[in-house]
C-alpha cells in the first residue's frame, strides 16, 4: 500500500509538529483550529493537511479567506478559494473582506488589514489561526531584515507559534507546497502581486534570492532560515536576561547604574532601550543607545544625551534619568 | 586654513578611535605599530592615516607588504607598494613572500598564507597589525557567513580589534579611502583577483551587493555592518553565560543535568557545543546538538545520539556523556 505524495505527507509532518510543539509550550490547542488561505499553493496545501491533522485529533477546521478588495475579480478568486476549503470538508469557511488604506505602501496597509480580520474571526480564544509561510517567505523576511539594519530582532524572521498566530511551514521549501497541490489535484491560484517588481519582497523573491543561490552555490534559503530560528534563541534568552537586569537596576523612572556596570553590553544595552522606550523616547537610534549606554560604561561627568521629543537622558548621583530639556542634570548637554 | 581632505580625515579619525579603543579595552598598543598594505586604495588610505596618527603619538611605524606570488609581476607591484611606504615616511618596510598552496581554494589558502607571514612580522610583542578591510568587505564578509548558515558567529562579521590585528577601517565605505587616495595624489594598485568572477566575494561585491541595494533603496552596506556588530556583542555575552554554566554543570568529561535544565536555551547549546567539542566531537550538526539538547529539556529515557568518530552522546543518573559506540549508556541509540 503507497503512502501519501512525500510532499503532502512533509507538509502534514509540519503541522503535527506545530501542534506537539504548541502543547509541549503550554498553550493547548483546544477543540478548533484556524487556516488563514489565499487560495495560492502555500495555504492549500496547508489547509489540506490540517484537515487531515486536526480532524483526526477531533478538532474542528474553519478556513478562514481574506479578500483584500484590491483588484478587479477579487471576489470571484476568494470564493474560489473557500468553495476548494468546503471541498476539503472543513467545518467552517468564512470569506472576511477588508479595506486597505492608512499609512506605509500597499504591502504593509494589506498586511495590518489581513491580519486584524484574521484575529477578530478567531473561532474560540485558544485556537490558533494557522498561515502559510514558507521557507522561502522567511528567507525574504531575513534579507528585508538585513537591509533595515535595525539589528538582531530584525533578522530573526517569523515564528513558527506566536498565538494566536501559528506558521507550520517555516521550514518547508515553496516548491514543497506546490508540488502538495500536484498531489491534491488542485490547481493554486497566482497573484498577480507575487509577479509585481514594483514590490520589494518580489524583487528579492524573483532576483535577488536566485542569483545569492547561485554565487554561494545553494542552500541559501534553508542558510538563512537556519540563522533565523538561531537568532531567535538568542534575542529570546538575551530579552530575559534584559528583563532580570532591569527589574534590579528598579525597573522605575530613574534606573540604577551599579547594576548596569558588571552585566554584558548586550544585556546592558537591551535594558537601556526597554528603559527609555518606557519613558516615551520614540526613534532611539543606535547613536543614541551608545551614547547613554556612555554614560554607565565611559563615564566621565560628561553632559546628557539629546533624545527625540524634547528629551534629554542624564547621570546623577549613580542612577540614570530621562527628563524634559529644560530640567536634565548634568549641566548642558553637548 | 582649509583642513585635510574630508576623506582623508575620516580615515585618521578611524584609526585614532582604534587605538583608543585598544588601550580602553586593556591592549596599550606601545611604542610601534604595523600595517598590511597590498597597494590597493583601502590599505594605501590606511597607511597613509596610520603614519600621520601614529607618529604624532611618537609610534614607530612599520610597514609590511605580502607577495602573494600568485601572478606574474606581482615582485614589481609589491615593490612599488613598498616604494610608497617609505615615501609615506614609513620607519620600516619589509616585503613577506609567501607560498600559496594547501587545501580550501586559493582565497583560502592566501588567506592563510598572509596571516601568518604578517603575523611572524610582528614587529613588537603588544604591536598592532593593522588591516584595511573597509565597510564593504565587512558587508561581504556577513553575506558569505548568512549563505553558510551556520549560526549567529557566522554572519558576526570581522572584529575591529582582535589583537595583534586591529581593523580600524570597517565603519568606513571603500569609497571613501579612494578618495583619500586621490587626496593623497597616490594611484592605487587594483588587484586584477578583485574582477576575477571566479572567486565567490568578487560576485558578491560587483552583482549580489548593488542589487541588494537597488531592491532595498539603498544602506545595505551599513546595515549589514550596523547588524554583524550588534551580532558580535550578543555572541560574546552568551559565549561567556555558557562559560559561567559550563563550570557550574562540571567543566568535566559528563556534565551534570540540573544546571543545564534552568538555562536558556541559546546558553545551554553553546554550553553543550563547547564541552561536546573539548570531547572530541567533530563536525557537529544542528541536528545532532538539538538532539543531545533534548537529553535535557525533553528527557523520556531515549537512547543516545550519534555523532561523527563512532561517539555516542547519552544520558545516565542525572549526567551527560559522551563515549564511544560500544560503552553508551542509555541503551541502543535508535
Amino acid at each position: 500500500m503507497a503512502g501519501p505524495d512525500p510532499a503532502l505527507a512533509a507538509v502534514r509532518t509540519a503541522v503535527r509538529r506545530l501542534l506537539d510543539d504548541a502543547e509541549a509550550a503550554g498553550h493547548p490547542v483546544g477543540e478548533a483550529i484556524a487556516v488563514a488561505c489565499s487560495g495560492g499553493a502555500d495555504s492549500l496545501a496547508l489547509a489540506a493537511a490540517t484537515e487531515h491533522v486536526a480532524h483526526r485529533r477531533g478538532m474542528a477546521v474553519h478556513g478562514l479567506v481574506v479578500d483584500h478588495r484590491l483588484q478587479p475579480g477579487s471576489a470571484e478568486v476568494v470564493e474560489c478559494a473557500a468553495a476548494r476549503l468546503r471541498a476539503f470538508n472543513f467545518d467552517a469557511v468564512r470569506v472576511l473582506p477588508v479595506t486597505v488604506d492608512g499609512p506605509g505602501g500597499t504591502e504593509a496597509a494589506a498586511r495590518r488589514a489581513r491580519y486584524a480580520a484574521l484575529r477578530a474571526a478567531q473561532p474560540a480564544p485558544d485556537a490558533l489561526i494557522l498561515l502559510g509561510h514558507t521557507l522561502d517567505d522567511q528567507a525574504e523576511t531575513v534579507l528585508l531584515g538585513l537591509g533595515r539594519g535595525s539589528g538582531p530582532r530584525s533578522i530573526a524572521g517569523m515564528r513558527p507559534l506566536d498565538p494566536p498566530w501559528g506558521r507550520p511551514l517555516l521550514d518547508i521549501p515553496r516548491a514543497v507546497t506546490e508540488a502538495a497541490c500536484r498531489a491534491l489535484g488542485v490547481e493554486p491560484w497566482s497573484d498577480p502581486h507575487n509577479a509585481d517588481p514594483r514590490f520589494v519582497r518580489v524583487r528579492l523573491r524573483a532576483e535577488v534570492l536566485p542569483l545569492l543561490e547561485e554565487v554561494l552555490q545553494g542552500g541559501v534559503a534553508e542558510a538563512l532560515a537556519r540563522t533565523a530560528a538561531q537568532l531567535r534563541e538568542d534575542s529570546d534568552a538575551l530579552d530575559a536576561l534584559a528583563d532580570e537586569l532591569f527589574a534590579r537596576a528598579g525597573a522605575g523612572a530613574d534606573l540604577a547604574v551599579a547594576p548596569l556596570e558588571s552585566a554584558p553590553a548586550a544585556v546592558r544595552r537591551r535594558t537601556l532601550r526597554r528603559w527609555l522606550a518606557g519613558r516615551g523616547v520614540r526613534d532611539l537610534t543606535d547613536a543614541q543607545l551608545r551614547a547613554v549606554d556612555a554614560l554607565v560604561g565611559r563615564w566621565r561627568g560628561q553632559g546628557g544625551v539629546w533624545l527625540a521629543g524634547g528629551l534629554v537622558a542624564g547621570r546623577a548621583h549613580g542612577r540614570l534619568t530621562v527628563n524634559p530639556m529644560e530640567s536634565a542634570p548634568g549641566g548642558n548637554p553637548a
